[in-house]
């Protein structure tokens, strides 16, 4: 099996453009990687994920340590076969559902007690227990337990927060599994407070992890916060490893923070979006609940290579979101997948040709022009 | 563009196996017609829907006519391109759905009013409309505006319930617009007299159309019943024409029927029962709610060529039924069709090779022998 390698192909400004190796193949970057919440990147079979250009998937520790647990998963021979997507997995600590969807949670030193938002059974999350968790789903990036810091917090508790991620990240890599090409990434905090996001990032770098992640944004702060955040945190964080903005974003956040040096994202927007009739174009969102596209013959996007687009109108995707049809989820998140991933692509072209601003500066202007004509 | 036509190619003992041909390409005999009520086979990509073997679906004229509203379908370029199917459609009349989900319905010699289920809104219903809207939306197969006796009713009121549907046969006849390689079927009908029965085919018959359906079956009066009605009324079809059973049904149902000469189904069951965690197969049917899933690693059925038999095990079926997971109704469908298609499939080989009974016996053994392995 290979090892875990990150290596950088090109730079321009401080976007990169590259490619992670994992055990099971390699993630072209910068890279979005779909959300899997509960094995699965709902409405679509995971060959169509792949279809639609990605190279890994996101699967949630919180949602399958309650359902189906991660001992099943391990005994029905891993995630990446229960859920029949052979590619690279990354799952997450679970500390961020939590934090979101938990009941009754109680954070100590040692960890976090909850209740399952399912059934009220009473669960306990550690870094120890994390680490077990992600080994056992055999996912190929692990992340460490962290405690999302809610916002807005003052700058005392985000700090007590910060350092009780710190701590926990230690514990994390203490606790990790190792096995060939599987990797454990840091996370981040620190709210929006630049020294905190720094002491954060050196402190992890310390500690040393694969890849490092950005965590605790995009939570209400605001896009221009987010951005500062990034421009205090990124210099602090090793150049030769992976960099990975959690839960971003929307196709301007994407552009704008690649265009910082991240080179990884996963975040719900296409796939949720999708199930709600809204699309993402290259000339901006369409909600396609609209009576205007009801005989509107042309497809979502002319140029669109994706099966939606392909093969169905807008005024088809109308009837279908209007009717309430599972094939409108389905068709909107193969659209919307495909168009963060062409989105991706783009970035990872234009990155290896020098021409980052005026590919960011022409999507831009595109996307804000207004909805699809 | 062909001309419709109907060719058996061998028969044993009843049944028959063949070709009908329209307009849009062949329909191998005996045929399961997936439902496309609302324009779409429920969880499922038109071509996933061909791939399962389907030659045809049937679109719903009730759903059709309130949503998206058949001028629009026209005006877009008919049912076929809207939905994206190039094959074969066979659609109802809309009679049924009037009876079964419409509101405030008051018959006529006329026609039908009622009030939409989607928003109170009016309508009328007639042969004439109906033979307008089916033309609107284009398919290949019309039939005739029929009233659905109720189950159960006496003889009286179902002949005259027979009547009315056999003027209306007349009249939708006369409305039929006429197309290269389009036809139009009756429908008998008659309840579980076998007189009315006999009389209402010898009326269409008379009055002549490219194919008969029987109607009015499957409503409460049981297999035993059912079997008697078509016993006592194909003989008074013409033998060169397709039978279509209408809203049936079950798979023993199906072996059943294509035994006494019955060529074409259509049912909701293999994409309804689907949704709901339900697989039929070879073994019988098999709920995936089923807590004795939930560690199975073999797939549904080992030696099904379908997408969810192929790529998944029980257990993550399990899974996804419990999360009340979009996939699980896409895998589940799916399988369903292919099971149903399969069937077809088995029954034309052996009708071809003169062993219908051995088949039937076979697979009806293995089916009612209990839950899946």
């Amino acid at each position: 099996m290979s090892q875990f390698t990150f290596a950088i192909h090109a730079t321009d400004g401080l976007a990169r453009t590259g490619a992670i190796t994992t055990a099971r193949g390699e993630i072209r970057t910068p890279a979005f990687m779909p959300i899997g919440t509960a094995a699965t990147v709902k409405a679509m079979l995971p060959e169509s994920v792949h279809e639609t250009g990605a190279d890994i998937v996101l699967g949630n520790t919180y949602h399958l340590m309650l359902r189906p647990g991660p001992e099943r998963v391990a005994k029905l021979g891993g995630l990446h076969k229960f859920m029949n997507w052979p590619h690279p997995i990354l799952t997450d600590s679970g500390g961020f559902q939590v934090m979101s969807l938990a009941q009754l949670r109680k954070i100590d030193e040692e960890g976090v007690s909850f209740q399952s938002h399912l059934d009220g059974a009473e669960y306990r999350l550690t870094p120890e227990r994390s680490m077990e968790i992600q080994a056992l789903l055999g996912s190929d990036i692990h992340m460490v337990l962290d405690e999302c810091t809610p916002f807005p917090s003052g700058e005392r508790d985000t700090a007590s927060s910060m350092e009780l991620s710190m701590r926990w990240a230690q514990r994390s890599k203490a606790a990790f599994r190792e096995a060939p090409g599987r990797a454990l990434f840091g996370i981040v905090q620190g709210g929006i407070y630049p020294e905190l996001r720094a002491r954060s990032a050196e402190t992890l770098k310390a500690i040393g992890f694969h890849g490092y992640a950005v965590g605790g944004l995009a939570v209400g702060e605001g896009q221009a916060r987010m951005f500062d955040v990034l421009d205090a945190t990124l210099p602090h964080l090793p150049a030769d490893r992976p960099r990975y903005l959690m839960g971003v974003g929307k196709p301007d956040d994407l552009i704008g923070a690649v265009m910082r040096g991240i080179d990884m994202f996963d975040c719900v927007l296409p796939t949720r979006s999708g199930r709600n009739g809204q699309a993402f174009t290259r000339r901006g969102p369409v909600n396609l609940r609209n009576a205007r596209h009801a005989e509107d013959p042309r497809p979502l996007d002319e140029i669109c290579r994706c099966r939606c687009c392909r093969g169905y109108s807008r005024a088809y995707l109308h009837h279908l979101v209007k009717a309430e049809e599972i094939l409108a989820s389905m068709l909107l998140t193969w659209h919307n997948l495909t168009y963060y991933q062409d989105l991706m692509q783009g970035l990872r072209d234009a990155i290896g040709e020098g021409r980052t601003n005026v590919f960011a500066k022409e999507t831009l202007v595109r996307y804000v022009a207004g909805d699809i004509a």
